[in-house]
């Protein structure tokens, strides 16, 4: 697990020869221990991928200073690259609208320290939640959404995100649609869970539409929300099989079930830094 | 399992008072012990189905009556219903191309006698795995097919199934779309098994379509074949995990172990006749 | 799922002739229409087990005289029985130490409508989980144990669910082992949750016990309490993979996962009537 | 996967700092590319694990100065270690009695070209299996073992597998317990599969043990066979439901399907080089 004093770096880039090497040479010659270190090469794409973490401790350079003795480096690697750290948690707002079960899953979890986050905030269309916010002490803002008020409530939902320097944003059963811009501004931050098995079962009813069909078995899909509606990078899926006993109230039941578990599990990812997005997919390091 | 002297009654009709006893009582009445009893009300649609196995050892009624002494009860419900008899083993076809797993999987579960079933014959469009079926000693028929030769060639194909008194069809990756035709002539009778979880995927190339959208799940489907491709009645289905370091080529072989699996669960529901149709929907009586 | 109305009977017995046209014969002359049957039949063992739920709508006898009624049969058949009415819930109670997990499980489930169950207490032996008792609002008693007071805590705990009218107790990771005096009283009423896939791992610290002997795999067991710790009926069992990366707290986190699932799902059979125990082995009826 | 033309390293030494980064410059100054790299730390018993692969086609040292040109390295890291070549495939014995589902999955498998692997023998104490062996044309080897001939048939065994020079003996449903001696010349080379998740229902008839228990789940380990039976390191399991309505038959029909993959995917850890062997623990690099 994440010490409390290491750097993280994500990196991916054209793939070459010595790669590894200048990179874990860098942290080496500054005196950083590795931790983690994980690397793909995508042999189609010839791009190298590469999830470094390291301890701070003996490290000969301030948290603020490794970015730019990184840049010669990631420039000659013409590298897409970010860099974490793990005493800097991120800071994750939940939007929610009337269920509870994928709210109700992370707050007990992360009141279980799970996740290397800070929740300074939850945001609703509805009031319904906030005696489970109250529960766990989160500040709770409602923001009731209509056609006519959508893009003035969003510039104030956004202001507020910006007042709490929010960086990830978990949509946990949020039943509007969020305007483009506000998906330009967290573009591969924010967390949505569908409960389908995408690409099957898009957009509204996936339950009754499984129902209909006739399947054998439901699923979950958490992805980066891009304009496409549920077609985003996939972060995280899951199922569990039914029969022809569930109605489709046993569907909701049981699919319940699933997003929570698969929404958690991506937020985990997302949290440790572990997720890297390349196109419309996914690189999720061990 | 099933006794070598059993009779196995499949009967849906709409839902009134009294079905199960009136069932239940026609068996007793006639000396049949039950052996397995499983009934479902689909409370939504008011309908009943179910599946009930009798020992035939002290029964009063010779199979051959069973069917006319049934006739009236089935009458009053109206009723859709089969009978079976364990001692009369399903005959079986299978359909392959050039892919061995599901054939290979299948004949080793036939071998083990996994299955009540006769497998008479083997049919392909290709002679690759002629030595397959040699080793279980099955007899193998090729029919090319062309698109000028189709209608005559599967015409013989049925002559072929009809003088081996086939029951049953098995597409274990039989790589030809059967003609409206065939499949109105094996009605609910012909088990497919495409390579994905439908309705994602359908289609050709499912494993390319999964890599290409970045899924982490990829899975397999048997089903009835109906006239719309891919769209029949679901017996079977699922998933195995998949992550950024699969290729295609690796999907292809996880895939692989996913849909003979699931064809062979598939195929031992229909072999014991645990398996109802209604509408475009399966009951898997367990 | 359970209708408002219905009865529900649970029985098993030495196999023989017409115990289903019996049973279903009973029910029907007096107007009851069968919602649900299952039957099982140990053809090593020659008993027989069925659970038959009907609708009291047009029953002709009351509640409280269909059990005199069928009291004949039951003789006859000698059968081990009992009958059950969805409009009278069980009454459980939940007993905790300090481990949140499970208990967060089953009331948020039981705030949802999933269980037909009234929850009138909660027992601990700490003060510690007393806030989320509050959240939703059901008493939250105190019995501190130690090896001097166990005996009059117990009689005093006894006395609690008894003027509650407890039917079932569910220990919720509840770290004490009651007496044998305790688990009579309450003979396959009582359910534990053990947190290794049994018969691996009894007794305590599972998970230390599972870490040092390196499997690839961890699971959570649902069982009814007997005297023999860890030996009684098993009820449900599941699994979670693990790998060398996974630390003791690893295990512990991703335990606690399928610990809360396995018992949720194991009071969820238990609750609507659908777990006989015969000998130390459970039938589940789906 | 792997390239024809690779060197894979697996390394484990005491935790330091630049470990990577000298392992990476070795291969990086010698002109290697890095394929594949994978890294553990475990935190609590402060050891570091490598698993590397590199390309050869530009690399400046020829396959066999590659072990002398690290011996310095290692010796300075006190590390254990082996390197292994691609182009070198493992040479693996498979020893089988009378059950055929593990031969046949991994022959099939074979004919597949899913390992990286020669299978120059088969080796059985019965006949029955030849003419599976026969069918995939690999030479079949019979030694009928009593309690008076063993140590002599070893030896004969032994005298064929060093002939061959065989790496990897796979135990597939060996019903025999191989001497210490053997087992000894063999050490983490021998891979067994059990049929039950290990440690429970060690020894012999699990199913039987599993099936009198009442467990819900079944399961299958793969481990490397060391003197004392069934507590060797666990390289792979896996597990499958059952309910009360499976007989004992039942069990290892289902038992058969989760046998036949564990053990294939343990021997495709194997013979990929992704299993580091800790004390009496597995590290599986993915």
């Amino acid at each position: 697990m994440n010490n409390e004093q290491s750097a993280i770096l994500l990196l991916s880039c054209p793939d070459r020869v010595g790669l590894v090497s200048r990179i874990s040479h860098f942290i080496f010659e500054r005196g950083g221990n590795i931790i983690n270190l994980e690397e793909h090469v995508d042999s189609e794409e010839k791009t190298f991928s590469i999830r470094v973490e390291w301890d701070l401790i003996n490290f000969s350079l301030k948290a603020d200073e490794i970015e730019n003795a990184l840049l010669p480096l990631a420039k000659e690697f013409k590298a897409d690259w970010r860099l974490n750290f793990t005493i800097k948690k991120l800071k994750v707002a939940i939007f929610v609208s009337k269920y509870d079960h994928c709210l109700q899953e992370i707050l007990w979890r992360y009141s279980q320290g799970e996740y290397p986050i800070e929740i300074p905030l939850i945001i609703s269309n509805h009031t319904d939640l906030k005696p489970l916010a109250d529960h766990y002490k989160i500040p709770f803002h409602v923001f009731q959404i209509t056609k006519e008020n959508k893009v003035e409530q969003e510039q104030k939902e956004i202001k507020l995100l910006e007042d709490n320097s929010i960086d990830t944003i978990v949509l946990a059963r949020y039943m509007q649609v969020l305007s483009s811009n506000f998906v330009h501004q967290y573009s591969n931050k924010i967390i949505n869970i569908h409960h389908s098995f995408l690409p099957a079962f898009a957009g509204s009813n996936p339950y009754k539409q499984a129902y209909d069909r006739g399947v054998k078995i439901i699923g979950a899909t958490s992805h980066y929300v891009t304009e496409k509606l549920d077609e985003g990078p996939i972060i995280e899926q899951d199922i569990v099989k039914i029969s022809h006993k569930d109605s489709l109230k046993d569907l909701m039941r049981k699919g319940r079930d699933v997003e929570r578990l698969v929404l958690a599990r991506a937020l985990h990812c997302h949290s440790e830094h572990r997720v890297l997005v390349r196109g419309n997919k996914t690189i999720i390091f061990s």
